[in-house]
């Protein structure tokens, strides 16, 4: 038995499918490319970001913005990049949806590329399409090397598929090859070794965005 | 706006109380003490409950749900230490609910100790009471300094708030002082530093389960 009301949450991924169609009409009007970043809390989201805000800012105009259930020290650490940022806190929401992004979309009407840090887990961002051209999920080696079989709905969406403080692989008991096959199995996505303390992987991930920056049209329906 | 309706939400969880009670009756008619251990991915929940049960499984008659959005590498982890265990796989539910748990509390009838592994991610599980006497938090310093200020609300339920792994605290440049009086401010919870590859927090942790078998009737409504 589920609680929840099937009805229920079929009209709400229906109504958030309306909205983010409208996002993607602003987008694309606009020639805005969106990336969704996804994972859990602590798998290197916000550090993802920063680098490429770092890497990118003076020969493109980034917007960034950042969910989280509470706080704003993503929004704080983002913001003194000198770009345009937006911190969504959902309260009790474990997930962005396609009306909270709508609430902001004009704020970014002049920007070449987004960056949407999603709510800090693997389960809820799932269902919810924003409007975005790809879709990212990170893992760290730290979440153990089972995090990707547990939640395989999330892999199965994903465009490229990121895992995230290589370094600490021993350290944490874990082996990154068999991560990376279990990856393989659920998804076609690419998948990225990355480590950025010790500068691995920014570059091909950079590559990937200037890769979603020249491709057009490409976007994906939830 | 949101876009789930307030009313339904507050059906639900009405619905979910008025079942905990009937675990919870269960549990006090019994003599189950039971433990619900929040947490997100790789905070650690299996490890702890892996040494739980090898330091306590001689003196006590220990059971296990472990919850799950898919896979059951934590069963199999848990079931061949030799103790009653059940998983729960919750498909697309970021959470155990009191009904998920009513179904299988009968088969813990002869138990001393129920420990329950909720899905893995610090928001969902912080509305659903499922009849349980304590709730342990648990965060690992791999979830980065901000983890616990941008998940006020499930620091605030909890009885006991844990940080682990701390070994890694300067590999991945954090602060547990700071960890620490994050949580001091949201929580009268007691708070254990803990690191079980390094055998760091096993001994208060399992003395804080005595005491929890040794005191009756503290149980806690959500």
């Amino acid at each position: 038995m589920h609680l929840i009301d099937l009805k229920v949450e079929a009209d709400l991924l229906l109504k958030n499918k309306e909205i983010a169609r409208k996002n993607r009409e602003f987008f694309e009007k606009n020639g805005i490319k969106v990336v969704n970043i996804m994972g859990a809390i602590g798998s290197g989201k916000t550090t993802l970001i920063e680098g490429t805000v770092k890497a990118l800012k003076n020969s493109l105009r980034i917007g960034a913005i950042l969910g989280d259930v509470a706080g704003d020290s993503d929004f704080q650490r983002i913001s003194k990049l000198g770009i345009k940022a937006v911190m969504i806190n959902t309260g009790k929401e474990c997930h962005l949806d396609a009306n909270l992004i709508y609430q902001e979309v004009s704020k970014f009407h002049d920007v070449d590329l987004l960056l949407i840090e999603n709510v800090g887990n693997l389960i809820c961002p799932t269902d919810f399409y924003l409007g975005e051209d790809l879709r990212v999920v990170m893992v760290s080696v730290t979440e153990g090397e089972d995090v990707i079989e547990k939640h395989p709905e999330i892999f199965r969406i994903a465009d490229l598929i990121i895992i995230n403080k290589i370094s600490l692989a021993d350290a944490v008991g874990v082996n990154v090859d068999r991560m990376e096959s279990c990856a393989s199995r659920l998804s076609r996505a690419r998948i990225l070794r990355m480590d950025l303390k010790e500068k691995v992987g920014l570059e091909e991930w950079l590559e990937f965005i200037r890769g979603v920056l020249n491709v057009s049209g490409n976007s994906r329906e939830g």
